[in-house]
């Protein structure tokens, strides 16, 4: 716990950023919403949100959280043409949370180093609902000065920090390990769901039984209900697999390693993509399925 | 809870087989264990197993427990040359555990059915120590009266019975998806742990992060441990998943679906058999991984 109070803002008022911004405003701290949506950022401040234009604000931050899409959009938040980072005061720190690869954070890292900036590379997991109840999984790496600088906004938006390393980047390769994961248990729990409908199996019975043996796992029992409700509102959609595991796909071409099942996995967010699907709830990988076996879904 | 006790036997004195045999024993059954390995079967006598051979025994059993590798092996001891259905006596129950495909389980059941033995469809879940523990997950269908004259057998063999239905081959349908499910998070775990070493991540800190993520999986938490202490004694063989995803495959063909990441999981199996890795445990599914990669394991 800590005792003293930051000035932060979040750049990126998505469905995670905007619940973590409230996370932050919760536990007593002045937070700035920016995003590219005007109405989000109406509606941030109508909820607490500190007023004032970007311009005046940056250079005031002690704490700058970047929750947007992907590392371009990072990059361009932090170095862009009105980029953050020359703004902002010496010893304020870059929270890091969009999923980017090691070598961005590494890179990221070194710039803010450039004029005394801290930057703490650390990818989120834990969906919206924990973002907007200050309870998300940070996998975190950076010099013990950055943690230190961070340490209040942590706390506040975060039931479990994992601190792996003093150097950026190990926070991002982590998260790239829990992204493949997790994108091919999506993708197989919808193969399961549409070949088990093939059996007999109904996607209801199977999530009872199937939670409680061997074949479960934490996206099973997160993203099955949404099938067996027939709901693809996008918690986290399918379109973000394809930039997640793309980014797997990326640096493995590096180290020529072959993702086989990540790539098998990608192939199929990339088939659901192509039938338009991009957008609704990652759950929506089953429709693909379904398709091409002739299955009717709940 | 059930208060009369069974003549029973247990064909296949396996890893799961024997710890099966020995909570049959616990509860206060008679047993007797049959196998080709006459030791195991002068071991499981020696522990308290009913004396007496084969021939003398069957017509005498109320239930018969069949725990052998797969359909073929599961086959002939009902059926075989020397097979025990026509020995058995009338009202006595199979109860047969094995993986075998829906349709072998529907064809035992209407065989069984001709000489009025009760055949019940009940592959199992959980993995040796808890067949040991008497813990398993059986998923189950047939007939009402095959569940009562199984009752006090599956009383004494698992926490949980998830009953399927009035027919067989329900239980084996379900059983199938959760080994599809399973085959792939077991082959994607040795993927993120070849991946993560690439990319400095240590199998250690990958469990200890993973595991209170969304990336987890009941076969991750289970089989990464055995990676992290170079331990691959077989719990479950790599050649299980070659059967079990050839299940999968094979039945998928009948309806014309394609299970896209299982047979990505079943070709890297394959590669881990051709390595000569088939008896080994089926976390040695990381080191086709690591070979590829030139990657070293702990």
């Amino acid at each position: 716990m800590t005792d003293h109070f930051l000035r932060a803002a979040i750049f990126g008022l998505g469905s995670m950023g905007y619940g973590m911004a409230r996370s932050l405003l919760a536990a007593g701290h002045q937070v700035h919403g920016f995003d590219i949506s005007d109405e989000r950022m109406a509606q941030f401040a109508a909820e607490g949100g500190m007023p004032g234009g970007r311009a005046e604000s940056i250079s005031l931050l002690d704490c700058a959280v970047i929750v947007v899409l992907n590392e371009a959009q990072t990059e361009d938040v932090l170095f862009g043409d009105d980029g953050i980072v020359a703004q902002m005061k010496s010893g304020a720190v870059v929270i890091s949370c969009a999923t980017i690869t090691p070598d961005a954070a590494r890179r990221n890292a070194a710039r803010c180093a450039e004029t005394g900036v801290h930057y703490l590379d650390a990818p989120i997991s834990g969906g919206s609902i924990k973002a907007a109840n200050g309870a998300l999984s940070i996998m975190a790496s950076g010099t013990p000065v950055a943690f230190d600088a961070a340490a209040p906004a942590l706390d506040a938006l975060s039931e479990t920090v994992f601190r792996l390393g003093d150097e950026a980047g190990a926070g991002s390769a982590m998260k790239s390990v829990n992204q493949l994961l997790a994108g091919v248990h999506i993708a197989v729990m919808g193969e399961a769901v549409a070949f088990g409908l093939t059996q007999g199996v109904n996607p209801e019975q199977l999530l009872s039984v199937i939670s409680k043996c061997a074949g479960t796992s934490w996206m099973l029992e997160n993203r099955l209900p949404h099938i067996v409700e027939a709901d693809y509102s996008p918690h986290s959609a399918i379109n973000i697999w394809l930039k997640d595991l793309g980014i797997v796909a990326d640096i493995s071409k590096e180290t020529s390693f072959t993702p086989h099942l990540g790539l098998a996995a990608l192939e199929r967010y990339r088939a659901a993509a192509d039938q338009g699907l991009g957008l609704e709830d990652d759950a929506a990988i089953v429709k693909p399925y379904a398709k091409e076996a002739g299955i009717t879904l709940p």
